[in-house]
This record gives C-alpha cells, sequence and structure tokens, in this order.
C-alpha cells in the first residue's frame, strides 16, 4: 500500500458536507466511491481521511485527505485520474506520495479560513451561495481592531455550536484580519489557527459583524470569551460564507 | 395604468431561460407571479416584456423589461417590493416610470454581452456555472484581431442555431474585444451589437476559441460569413459563460 495525499478544492453548495452520511451526497463519500472504484475493489475498502470536517454549504480551496492506495500511480497521473471521474463541483490539486506516518488529520499543524460577506441593500444573485449578505454599514476598522481580541490562546467555549463535544475547547488562533477585498468589494474575515470547535469561525464572524454594526462594543470579545457561555455570542454566520483555505502541516515548505 | 421599465441580474444557473414556458422556471414567470401578486389580480393580468430572451443558463447583470402597472408606486418602493418577494437568484437593480411609449424590446438600441472562459487543465468548481472551460493554449492577441472581421454590418446567416426563423439574419455588430481579466484570468468576449440572432454570441465565440488555438487561421471569419452556411461554424459554445451586461436605449444618458 503506497499513501497518498490530496490537496483539493470544491464548492459546497451542492454538498451535505465533507463527512459520509446515509443517503446523503458528501465530499468524503465522492472520494471513497472513486479511489475505491480505481483500485478495483480492494478487500478491505480504501478509507479516505479529511483534516476535518466542513458543514454542509462550506466551501474549500485547499482541503486536505490522504488515503492508502494497493499500487503506485504518478502523482500527476492520480490527480487526473481523480478528476476525470470527479463531479464537476470538486476538484482535486495535487496529489503526493506520502510517508505511511502523514496523517491528513493529526499531522495538521494549522488551518486557514476565510469568511466572506457581501454588503448592499440585496443579495447579489451571483454571490448568494458564495457570501453570506449584510445590508446595514459596518465599520471594519473597528472589527479588525475587536478581532485581535481572539488572537491568542483561549478557551473558546463561548464560541462552540451547542451539542459540540470535545475534550477541551482551548484553541490557539495565530492571526484574525478583517479587510476588504478590492475586487469584488466583499468584506473578509482571515482566522488562522492550530484548530477549530464546530461553528466557530462562524460564531466569531456573527459577533465581529454586531461589533462593526455598533450592536456591541469594540471590547466585547474579551468578556464573551470569559463568560465561557454560548448564550453570550448569540448568532451563527451562515455556511456559504465560509472557505478552508489551506491546511498546513508545518515541516512543508511549498 | 402607469408603464414601469425594469433593469434586472438573474443567475441563469437554474432558469429554463427568459421566456414562460409550460412547467419550467423562467425569468419571465417567476416575474409576471409576482408583478400581478402586488397588483392584486387586476383583468386583464399584467404582461411582461423583455428585451429579448436568453436561453437556459445564461446570465444577465442588466437585462431589461417593461409592466404596465394599475398604479403608482414610487419607483425606489417598485425595487423593494419587487426584491422582497423575488428569489434570491434574481434582483432588479432599478425601476423607472417610463413614458407608455418605451418598449422594452422595439425601443432597444443596441445590446451588449460578455462571454467568459476559464482555461486550465481542470474546471475550476466555483466557476462551473458561470464560464465555459476551455483546457488548450489560446493567443488572445490573434483572436482579437479576428474578432475585428465581425465588426460592422453582415449577413450572420452562418452564425445562426438551426431552426431559428428570423426575416433577416443581417445585423451590425458596433464593437468586437477579446482580453483577459486580471482578477479572474479569466478569458473575456465582449460584444456590442444592434441585435444577435439565436446563438449567435455563443457560436461566434466557439470559432473564435477554434482561431485562438491554431484549428483555423486568422482570416477565417469573412469566408464563414461569406458563405451564409451554418455548417462552417460547426460548434455552440456552452450557455454557462454567456452574460447578457446591458441594454441601451439610445437617448439616456445614465
Amino acid at each position: 500500500m503506497v499513501r497518498y495525499k490530496i490537496t483539493f478544492a470544491y464548492d459546497g453548495t451542492n454538498f451535505a458536507g465533507f463527512q459520509v452520511q446515509p443517503h446523503q451526497r458528501t465530499v468524503e463519500q465522492t472520494l471513497v466511491t472513486i479511489v475505491n472504484r480505481m483500485a478495483k475493489n480492494p478487500e478491505p475498502a480504501i478509507k479516505v481521511v479529511g483534516s476535518g470536517r466542513t458543514d454542509s454549504g462550506v466551501h474549500a480551496l485547499n482541503q486536505v485527505a490522504h488515503f492508502d492506495f494497493p499500487f503506485v500511480i504518478p502523482e500527476e497521473s492520480m490527480v487526473r485520474a481523480l478528476n476525470s471521474q470527479l463531479p464537476l463541483d470538486m476538484m482535486v490539486k495535487k496529489a503526493e506520495i506520502v510517508d505511511e506516518n502523514f496523517h491528513a488529520r493529526f499531522s495538521a499543524h494549522h488551518k486557514h479560513y476565510r469568511y466572506r460577506v457581501q454588503q448592499g441593500e440585496f443579495v447579489n444573485p451571483f454571490r448568494r451561495n458564495y457570501t453570506a449578505h449584510y445590508k446595514y454599514p459596518l465599520d471594519l476598522a473597528v472589527m479588525n481592531q475587536a478581532a485581535q481580541d481572539l488572537v491568542g490562546e483561549h478557551d473558546f467555549t463561548s464560541f462552540v455550536a451547542a451539542g459540540a463535544q470535545v475534550k477541551s475547547n482551548v484553541r490557539t488562533i495565530y492571526s484574525a484580519k478583517v479587510w476588504r477585498e478590492e475586487s469584488s468589494g466583499e468584506v473578509c474575515f482571515d482566522f488562522v489557527g492550530n484548530g477549530f470547535l464546530y461553528n466557530q469561525v462562524r460564531i466569531m464572524v456573527a459577533l465581529l459583524l454586531e461589533i462593526g454594526n455598533g450592536q456591541r462594543p469594540v471590547d466585547a470579545i474579551p468578556r464573551v470569551l470569559a463568560a465561557k457561555d454560548r448564550q453570550q455570542a448569540r448568532v451563527t454566520a451562515p455556511a456559504a460564507g465560509l472557505y478552508l483555505m489551506s491546511v498546513d502541516y508545518g515541516e512543508e515548505k511549498d
């Protein structure tokens, strides 16, 4: 068996998220079906392990997964073979033969998420599945200032979706930035961290929108963090605005 | 009755084109339903007249239509009222009360269409419904040079879809341009003309792609035009890349 690391993009609009679910079209299931077909039904069936889940409607520009394949195919041929069978809303960008110690989830060093918001009174029809829509004024300088309070190691209990169960809600955010993209006019939120809790980015964005619109003060975040109470951050921004931009595995420099 | 001119955008992906068709979701039917609902069922039912049809999958940034409404609503209120009931893949940008002599189709002076092509070996999942995909090399300078042979008054019989029946296939193209958009890397084809035959833009684009890839010489267009034979231009580019950018009514300067 040879282990492949693949880097791939998907438009999350028509997927019920990443993870396999019965009777649902998911990213993981789509890959599992194709990889096993390419391997001509080996026993046991090949599993595809992603760097982490994304929810229904969430997009990825550079998601990472690994799988163990029964025979060697050159890396570029693996990219072409996968893309020739994938639906058009998924695209493999890179395939690499990696050491068997590489694990798409456990070896991940940090992740970069971006969230996109379109402003304006009405929804731009072409961006309805690719941004959230916010019709009220926003002070981006205030939002960017407030976002810096998220940077560092924190207990993000106030920013985790109800029902999520993990051992610890402590995560580290290495950088946070709120800015306007000139070419599109869209507001972008960039977060780089060692891991994110379920819905964490979407809850952080919703809180920053409230701050940017003056519904909360610029220094609201330290108090919300300290409360360790999900009721403090009431809103979750829609899935459509969220993109997994990249997963970094530390040792690589490319 | 007061006549309204509306300017609106739509993502054509999930519409079976502009024109009403039985049991199909079309742009015209969507507007007719909403306008009649707003007017509270007057007799006779209000018709919505577009500047022209667009096919299934074709987009519009500034399509124009007119309709006669039984009572006066301020222009900005009309925009808001329509948008509050329209689906998210349509958006009204402007509503104007116009003279009863204004006709969205017959008063149109010229139209601007843009066609978008993404290059690269594989389809970008996020652009699959918004561009055509072309994986081979293209010489944009050659394409732009060839496109100039389309400018002027010509009999475009070689560029009309089989089965289309109109009195004359003579149309005038005022300008044609092939260029690469920097922010997206996409190849754009812009055509401004006094009217376009069924599938004309998509057939012109397909021919220019063949020229840009070297499958036809740069001077192929005059001979194709002169032949007045649809078999000369064999291919029609996909609907997803085509956008109605604007409809100009001559007297307006805004």
